[in-house]
């Protein structure tokens, strides 16, 4: 079933499954979205009726929210309370600080961070229920200060999941809407009479979501489009086969172009891990699913050390990295390129995708080579400021217009020159 | 020439203008692109021929670099330095630390500040050399670490100016190649035998090189498509026309789509500007330029106050916003959506083009109310890591199976368990 390789044998690039984006979405988008543009909320609705059977308003009350939230076992709610908290607590540290510089006589500058004043998030609806990714893309934004987070989630059958709703509202939600695919990302770029234009579009979608996003961006702004989700465990002789397989399957049920590679030195677990594996997906609801992509991605690679495993990481930037070795920390320094890192032996990837803390929306397919985890980041904005007085401006108006000059450009020196002048007068 | 509207006469997306791509660049750059990625340094070679008239090497010397360094103006070189000086001095304090989370038992999180390796810098050539470009772009690179900073710039005859090159030497590029166009973008974006495949592609091109870095976007990561330039000036009735009208030229001159607007809630001011921006006009070596900027999107709007004005500056999120008024202090905090902002009357935007320290690659089109001036951020990702001890792990692996199992994804749960049972057995 899964293939083992030496190094060298697989090339970085074929290391991760790639989806192919299935025909004619393209259209089939852009038409959807020319006719939210068009026909807004009506749009909505006929789409809700034919896609969703779903005749329900298009907002979600208040009162429904706290039913809602009401109806979900305590417990879970606590376990939602808790990995929430967790998630404040590490993305409140993302907080970033406005500065200002006025060491120059007459000269102040700075930057300013900013929230941006609406984020929409969209949320899979389906035969699952994604509490996770309410909590991770909301939290984020309400630390940053958002004024409105919009939710927009299909509502099949007229339903969303009370789980969701009491996700929401733990996470912070402003306002939720009953609307799913496309026309909710064209609904969330354009606004309709009911939903309001927002300034950024997160979260995680089928590929007409995701093709919708591609397409109103730059209307707006949006977090990534994700590929099929990876991950890249490297191991050493010391690991427990049941372990690693476990965590190589809690990749792999996700769907079936998901890559689950491990990275290994040790020939002895290179050769137990894929027993391991077999034994495991017997029991796995998810056996199909998770089969597939081992049967067709997953991929053994067998190194001479540690150190090689982690250079092959820092090549193809995986989206999960486990580095599942006695000493992680001796190698932090060297893992340069991965989204979600996942040190030692006793942090399986799944603790990061809901409860640790840290967030779970990652760049995918080599992007961790330039881009970052979801973060507070990604709901705020840094605007530049500079002042400076009459004198300050005086004192080396010539220079800029000599720069300007140099440029070809004369209207530029003689806006500074112009002042200078006058004050000469 | 110019006209006046009353607020609420103009809608917020017509106040600045658009190009329009010209037909077929899309298919010819696809097919640069494809050139260069099948052929490498001799489809670089063909094309610097053909484009350029260039036959000389790829890659300039650091010798060339150099002696082109000290051909320059010394008091040229002055300024440049001075300029760069400011630029590294606001920088600066755009670097981030990387924060580690210690404070339950057994737990450690922290997200890593990491630069990226490699960064590409597209440097326009032609008519004119644009030194302040390659100070802007290379001061945040360096700053935040980055290994190498290559830059590519078309030869034109073989040739790049001095001035040029002193500047990449100031601003710590690395490697400097002659190559221009979408040539250039596939280069950086794929690598050659020559030139080295980078993480990011940044700064200004024409139309061929904004499709190309469009087209290589996610192979690697880009700055972003800038638009046209545009700057909104607030201005209140004891600003100088002649001063106002000097400002909104800067803009024109760069080139006919480039848009000036003036807003006011002096009518006097209003009344005055076009007969200034008429005389100045006259005696400005690109005044066939900016008449056209002027006459075709130059706009003058009169609001009843300056709080009005700025709810315009923040609904239209310009590129460039000048507050020139005597207590620009007072309306920072009103300020939400700008690019750059310059405050008070002696802070024309050619002073942020050249020389006070912030960056002058801004957003455009309005996604100042999404996107940030290029900052040290850019040249930086954040990794995140997480570890647990066996018995942190084992306290909470019954909470993140629950949740796993919310969500339907067994595997997840697990991985998990499987940990918290061997630990128990």
């Amino acid at each position: 079933m899964i293939r083992t390789y030496k190094y060298g044998e697989v090339a970085p690039e074929d290391i991760f499954a790639r989806t192919e984006m299935p025909a004619n979405v393209e259209n089939i988008v852009s038409e959807i979205i020319d006719t939210v543009r068009r026909d807004g909320d009506e749009a909505l609705r006929q789409y809700n009726l034919e896609f969703d059977r779903s005749r329900e308003p298009l907002e979600v009350t208040p009162e429904e929210i706290d039913e809602a939230y009401r109806s979900v076992d305590p417990e879970l709610i606590e376990i939602l309370e808790e990995a929430a908290a967790n998630i404040r607590e590490f993305h409140s540290r993302q907080k970033r600080n406005s500065f200002i510089l006025n060491e120059k006589p007459g000269i102040v500058m700075g930057q300013k961070v900013v929230p941006i004043e609406r984020a929409g998030l969209y949320v899979p609806g389906g035969t699952a229920a994604y509490p996770s990714t309410v909590l991770m893309n909301c939290i984020p934004a309400h630390i940053a200060g958002v004024s409105e987070i919009i939710i927009t989630t299909p509502a099949t059958d007229g339903k969303i999941s009370p789980v969701l709703l009491a996700a929401a509202k733990i996470g912070g939600a402003n306002r939720i809407f009953r609307v799913g695919g496309a026309q909710a990302v064209a609904a969330l770029a354009y606004g309709t009479e009911t939903i309001p234009a927002v300034d950024k579009i997160v979260g995680p979608g089928n590929a007409f979501v995701a093709e919708a996003k591609k397409q109103v961006y730059g209307i707006v702004s949006i977090d990534m489009i994700a590929g099929p989700s990876e991950i890249l465990i490297v191991a050493d002789g010391t690991c427990v086969p049941e372990v690693v397989a476990a965590d190589m399957l809690s990749q792999a049920e996700h769907d079936r172009f998901a890559t689950a590679v491990l990275v290994t030195d040790s020939p002895e677990l290179a050769e137990a891990v894929p027993q391991e594996l077999e034994k495991q997906l017997k029991v796995l609801p998810r056996e199909e699913i998770a089969r597939a992509s081992i049967e067709h991605n997953g991929k053994i690679i067998l190194t001479e050390d540690i150190e090689t495993a982690i250079d092959i990481a820092n090549e193809i930037a995986p989206e999960h990295f486990e580095l599942c070795v006695d000493n992680p920390f001796d190698y932090l320094d060297r893992i340069r390129n991965a989204g979600s890192v996942f040190l030692g032996k006793n942090c399986p990837e799944a603790l990061g995708d809901y409860f640790a803390g840290p967030n779970h929306t990652l760049p995918t397919g080599g992007t961790a080579r330039f881009n970052c985890p979801l973060s507070v980041d990604d709901f705020t904005k840094k605007m530049q400021y500079s002042y400076y007085t009459e004198d300050a401006l005086a004192k080396i108006a010539d220079k800029v217009a000599r720069f300007a000059a140099e440029e070809g450009l004369d209207a530029h020196g003689r806006s500074v020159l112009v002042r200078k002048n006058r004050k000469e007068r």
